[in-house]
Order: C-alpha cells, then sequence, then structure tokens
C-alpha cells in the first residue's frame, strides 16, 4: 500500500475563493466572507425556499452544467440535498461513491479531481475526513472548476453554517441582538465552526459553546466565543440553541465523557432546561439525531425545533451556491 | 448500539390508503383495494405498455416531482424498475442506498423521512425487512407525501401484485374462470401474499397455494385460497402456475425443507409436471430465479412462460402508480 | 452456492457487431473492424470534443433511450465518463452496481440481461472480470439492443482503444510513420490489447510490447508487434510511449516481477528515459496511474503527457459509439 496521503495545512484565504472581481469562485469555508457576501448569499438562497407541499422552485440556470458529488465520507442528508439542488437547477448530477472504487487503487486525490475535470465537470462537490481537502484541490483545479466544500474533517461545513444562519434569520431577524448556544462535541464540531464563523460575520450578540471540558474548543479557536461548561449557565436568555451530534460509540472510548444517560443529564437540551432560555428561543440540530441523548425527543418535535425547517433551507441554500459560483464561472 | 427499532403492528386500513375522497394517496397493500380501483389502475398501466423494441411510452407528467428510492434491502429490479418508471414520467429520482449511511448512526426511521420530506421528496418508495415499516411511515407523513411499498418484509409487495394481475389479464382475459397456482415459500412471501390479494379481489375462480407443510401460509392466512402439499393435484388443469423463488441458503437450514434435488423433484415447475394443467397453462416467477430448483430451465424459457413480459409491466405498473398518486396529490 | 457460471471462449465475429447491413450493433473488440468504420467513428468522436472550460457538446439524440451501466467490477471513470456520455445525450441512465444485488442470490447473468431487455433498457455497457461476458450477452440479446464492452477481463476495453486512437490522431496526425510503444503487464492488458488492434488496422508504423518477461504477451497474440524487455531499445525513436498500470499488490505474489522500486528503475517511463524516443513523443496512461511506479510523476505532468486528454476524449468516444449504435437500432 501507498503511504496515506497527506494535505498541506493551508491556509484559507480568502483569495482561493474569490476570482481576481472578488466573485465567489469555491466555497472551502465561512471565514473571511464579508458580511455583504454573506447576506446576499442568504437573500439568494431565500428565492428558492418554498413551503412544504407547495412546489419546489426551480430553474434551468445549470442546464449543461456537470456537477459531481465526490463523497470520500458516508452521508444520506448532506449528498442528497446536493443531488437535488443540483437536478433542481437542471445541472447533470454525477454521484461518486469513492471508497468503493480508484482510491482503493492507490490513485491520488488530485489526480482523480483531474479525471474529473477533463470530464468536463464544472463544480466539485467534495466531502473528506481529512482536513485540507477541498482548499488543496481548489488550489490545484482549473480556472473553469469550483470546488464546494461538503463537509472536512472538523474544519469546515460552509452550507451547513448557511443553512443555519438562514434558518435563524427567517426566525428572528436581525443577528445583533441575539444570544447562540451551541452544545455538545465543540472540540471535533465542523458544524459548530462553520456557524460560529458565520454568526460573529454577521455580528450576532453573544456566542456561546457548551460543552464537557474535554470536549472544549482550544483557548485559540473562536476566540469571540464564550465558552461554558455548565449547560443551565449556556442557555440563560438564549434566543437560539443548537444541539450537536454526539458519537455514542466515541463516548465510551473517552474518559472524562459521560455515558449516554449521563450526557443527557448533563448537556442534553430538553425543555425543562429551556425554561431559563428566552420564551421564544428556537431549538436546532444539524442531524442526524440521536433523541435522548443530546436532545430530548419532544422537543424535537415541539414548535420550538426548527430542524426540518434546517432541512429544507439546506437544499435552498444549496442551489443558491450551485448557482452563484455557476455565474461567476460564466463572468470570466 | 441502540436497540432495534420496532414498529406497531398496525392494522393496514382502507382509510390510511385513501384520502378523503377516496382516491389513492399511498400504495401499501392491496387487502382492502376495490375491484373498480385495482380494474382501473391495471387500465392505466395498460397504457404505458410498449412492445419489445418499440419506443417506450414517457411524458412529463411527474416533471418537478421528486421520487426518493429508498431501500432498507438490496434489490436491483424492483429498483431499477422503479427508477425507470420515475425517470420516463420526467421526476427527479433520488435513489438512496441507506445500508452504508444515516441508519447505522442510529438515525431514527423517521427522522430519516423526515429530512427526505424536508426536502421536498414528494413520492417514498420503500422497501424493508420489518414489517409494519410502509404503513408505520405513511401513518407519520405530511398530507402532501405519498408512500409506495417496493416490498416490505414477508407481508406486502403491491406493484408485484398489481404486475403479476395485468400479466394474467394480458394473456387471459377475465378473472372468473381462472384457476391460479401458486407452488414454493408460500409462509414467507410476499410475492404470493399480494398476488393472492388482487387475484380474491379480482373474482378469481380458484387459488391454489402448494408447498412442503412446513412453508404453508398459516390456518387463517389468506382463507379464500386452497393449500396442497402435492403438486400434480395443485397443477390439474390451472391455468396459470407461479414458482416462487427457494433460497437455498435457507433451505439447508430447516428441517424438513428439501435439498434442491430433492425440492426440484417434488416441487419443481416441469413441462412434464404440466401435462395435468390446462393446454394454454402460462407460467409466472417473480425473478430472480433458481434455474432448475424451483422451475425447470427450458420452461422458464419456453412460449408458455411469461416472466418477462411480467418484468415489462412491472415498469409500466410502477408508471401508472406514479402518475395516480401524484393526480391525488395535485388534487389536494 | 451454485458452480461459477462460464461464458464459451466465444470467436469474436465481425458478424457479432455488425448488423445485416454492415452497421455497428454492438461494440465488443476491436479486432474486425475496419479502418474505414474506426475512422469514421474517430471523425464522430472528435464532434464531441469540446476545449477545457468551453461549453460541453450536447444534444437530444439519445432522449427517449434508456441506457444501463452494468458494472460486474468497480469502476470510477470509465462508469463515470460512460454515466456523463448519456446524459449529454438526452438519454435516461441506469447505473447499477451488480456486486450488492442479484447477482448474489444466483441469479444467472442472462437472466439478469433479460430482465433489462424487458424493462426497455436499449443499449447495455458491461465490465466483467470473465472473458467472453459481453459477447455472450451480445448473442443472447433480442435485435433491438446493443451491447457496449467496458472493460472485459484481459481481453478487450474497446472505447479505450478509440481514445488511444483518437488521442494520438489529435497530436500527431496520420499513423503510418509512428512508432508506438506500450510499456507494463501486457499480458494482463486489456488496454494494451485494445490499442494495439486498433493500431494494426489503422497501419501504425511500428507497433512496440514492452514488459519483464513473466509479463509478456504470448507468441501468437498480437504477431504484427514486435516484443521487448529493454525498455531502452523500446523507447528509441518511438513517437507515443503508453505506460500501463502496474496493480502492485500483483507484483508482490509473483516470481520473477520485480518490486516497485526495482520496477520503476527498469520500466518506470521518465523524462531521463526518453531522451532516446522522438523529440515530439506523447506520453499516454490510462490511469489510475501508479505515480513513481510504472512513471515518473513529474512526467505525467509535463507538455508531453496527453494523460488528461484521453479522459476528455473518452467523454467523446463513448457518445459517439453511443449515437453510432442508437441510430444502427433506429434503421432498423
Amino acid at each position: 500500500m501507498q503511504s496515506p496521503e497527506t494535505f498541506p495545512a493551508l491556509a484559507y484565504e480568502t483569495s482561493l475563493q474569490l476570482n481576481a472581481d472578488g466573485e465567489l469562485r469555491h466555497l472551502l469555508t465561512l471565514k473571511g466572507l464579508s458580511r455583504d457576501l454573506l447576506t446576499a448569499l442568504l437573500d439568494e438562497a431565500q428565492h428558492f425556499v418554498s413551503q412544504p407541499g407547495s412546489a419546489t422552485i426551480r430553474s434551468r440556470s445549470l442546464a449543461g452544467r456537470t456537477v459531481a458529488n465526490l463523497f470520500f465520507e458516508p452521508s444520506t442528508r448532506t449528498r442528497a440535498s446536493f443531488d437535488l439542488a443540483g437536478k433542481r437547477l437542471g445541472a447533470d448530477v454525477l454521484n461518486l461513491d469513492v471508497n468503493t472504487s480508484s482510491r482503493k487503487k492507490g490513485e491520488s486525490i488530485l489526480d482523480m479531481i483531474y479525471t474529473l475535470q477533463a470530464m468536463h465537470v464544472d463544480i466539485m462537490v467534495i466531502r473528506d475526513a481529512s482536513a485540507g481537502v477541498p482548499a488543496y484541490i481548489a488550489h490545484h483545479v482549473e480556472d473553469h472548476v469550483s470546488i464546494l466544500n461538503a463537509g472536512e474533517s472538523d474544519v469546515s461545513h460552509p452550507t451547513q453554517g448557511l443553512l443555519d444562519l438562514l434558518t435563524i434569520r427567517q426566525r428572528l431577524g436581525k443577528f445583533e441582538n441575539l444570544i447562540v448556544t451551541i452544545v455538545g462535541d465543540i472540540a471535533h464540531s465542523r458544524v459548530a465552526r462553520s456557524a460560529a464563523e458565520g454568526l460573529h460575520t454577521l455580528g450576532v450578540g453573544e456566542l456561546r459553546l457548551v460543552s464537557p471540558p474535554s470536549l472544549a474548543a482550544a483557548p485559540d479557536d473562536m476566540p469571540y466565543a464564550r465558552s461554558l461548561d455548565n449547560l443551565d449557565d449556556g442557555l440563560r436568555d438564549a434566543n437560539v440553541v443548537m444541539a450537536l451530534r454526539i458519537q455514542r460509540e466515541r463516548i465510551a472510548d473517552l474518559d472524562g465523557i459521560p455515558d449516554s444517560d449521563q450526557y443527557f443529564e448533563q448537556y442534553g437540551v430538553s425543555k425543562k432546561r429551556l425554561q431559563v432560555a428566552a420564551p421564544d428561543v428556537i431549538v436546532m440540530h444539524p442531524g442526524p439525531m440521536n433523541r435522548g441523548i443530546e436532545i430530548e425527543s419532544t422537543l424535537a418535535d415541539s414548535p420550538a425545533s426548527v430542524i426540518t425547517q434546517q432541512v429544507s433551507n439546506g437544499v435552498a441554500v444549496r442551489m443558491a451556491v450551485l448557482e452563484w459560483v455557476s455565474r461567476t464561472m460564466a463572468s470570466r
């Protein structure tokens, strides 16, 4: 076997995401994107939102374009979301399950990318367990190809961040006066990181990160946020509470992490615990949920929950991003 | 690991399948559907039948609709059949192989369904090894979503039942004067059950179920049918003979089940055994076949065999059902 | 378990590939196809070639047709190439991963083919590890179905051969005055065999096959080529050098095969070794590459390399073949 591939720890540079005219070409991270750009992306996504049961918003703006979903980690919901987003814009969508194919044969990831590029794939949607992969690929593709990060190790998940922002904006309007609390395995969460970056740029009132001490963010990570290990302190007056998925198999392996029942007792978001939050608090979760561990099951199904709205917004956000980078290509 | 999900043994209620106006909204089982509705579905399916080599019948009646094929059991033919049916009606089709994704992470099946619903999936085609899953899902989805059962444990496989009915009607016309004999592992066969339910409703002359005693239906299951363990008795004057797939790996494990050679000797449908049947008898099999075990290979390829016609009808039936439930949605 | 399926060692007959009017109906092998037909296929493919970054060439010539990609061996690039080729011509494309489905249940490959045929699949793209499978299938399908070989054991990979021919013709024009050298595991290479057959028909000046003695072609295989075991001799004045993939796992198992470092030393194509070749030599590789084993990494990325051009041409060639056999069908 070849030795495992390693990827340079590229600094995410705004210049890598934006072209010479300052337009979005790749979406790798929300870090460094301007408030104006984030707001414009949310506005665009809002156009693609339709009500449950009503006809989906569709267009042919990506007709003739090819989108490849290149998932090196298994995924149902994010893959399905990008798949539908591409199809509803008229793109040809190529779904590649890469675990079972060429990467096994020792082909480098770049050679696989060059191959797709040579097949005239315009937009590559990448999920990978290794940090740095999307930026590494973006750094190497030709000018006419866009890279979208669909989940990168514990680093970044920018379309998830955007759908979280969109959901908050739909429910609560402006960000400036909001207290947002993220609860769970902060240390390993790309979801928390992207949400935090977006919220920071949009000027959120206060951002709190609640976790067991062993799962807290590093001190210099997200310095604009306040880290706590007490859930009640974290929930006090919160307008938005986002519970993160706990991987129970990981919990058993780590010292200092409570088991499932203990976890729910200490860090599970429940109706009772939320009594200290703002009266109109909304509850978010990126899914898939472990009901009864990180979130109380009845809370997940209550009117305070915006979890399915997040999913709907996910398709809308991905349509907006696909259309946006496609427009950037066309303007070359 | 989470404990395995269990599903309530829901009584299949006609009211769950039909909307307030009595129109078909979900297709979960043929049981309880009226003769008029079954006949109308067969008539609709007949419109989608085309001759081998001629152009396929197509329409755009599902353009803008999203169909998700959610298969929790592996399948080639049924999945391909629904995939093509959806595409030939202009739908966006999402194929989800769920063994390798979220269900592993402990997400409940309902949360997966709610996620797809939030992505504006209009029709979910479900195959599952557990009894009760399609009805359980149908009970929980919103008004604008339809559930189609694509194979449920040993309980129900209604589109297979419809394609069997359509094939019989095409070849032999009316059902009233027919003797239909189903041979094989009746106890575990969702195919037998759905065919029997449909045939009963359409007033078949006589329905016989032939199997080794250990694989016979329970006494109160399909009481309108006659159970036999002697193949020659079962085939006498039969107009239709349907052989069922025998899973040889299961045969070795069970006491009282003959091995493959013995099985063919006692229960294999062959030209010679068919000499006691009606002169124009037709032979059916749901596939995939084990030639030389449940059916003689030369018989499967003979003019009496309607096995490939069943497959063609399968696409037509699925197009009809997709279009029908889609029309029910639109009329809300 | 059923005993493994075996396939008759069918002589590839031109008559199996061509219909009564001499038009291409199946593409199984380049062997026996006329120079005129090969040239016409390359001309047609050239129409589908577009420049990187420019819009892809598209048509609706396969609208209403169904293409099934039936891959019994895993593949990323060839499967993706056929998938995109079909979609860019407007076909409905059905991708079947057959390892995980019916073939496991003991269904014969022909029954699977008959099933797809009954679903009105017009064109079946077949990859299989067993020699003879595509011809065996082509021999059994109905008149209105075309079979395309997408890789057959070590025997044939005709669309790969065509894309290699197209790439050479684009870069170097005529074939008559060219020296073409193929380097690597000749004995087991379907890529080498198809390229050699096409080059021979098109009248290549000289064809050299370089390999370790244990991986050389049998003496009566490709008798029009010259087998060598010294790379420098093989590269002298060569206009085209094609390096083949070495499966390192196989190398360890076989006696007389050098290990990876030794292999590169003796048979790796590098800039330095190419100094004896023609000044405008082009370097080809079918992918996926093992950089540093069969080919020097910097050479693969140099201007002499036409490896990504091969990939682009692959889509164009497959579009041409799909359109061609579709036209043959329509003219019945």
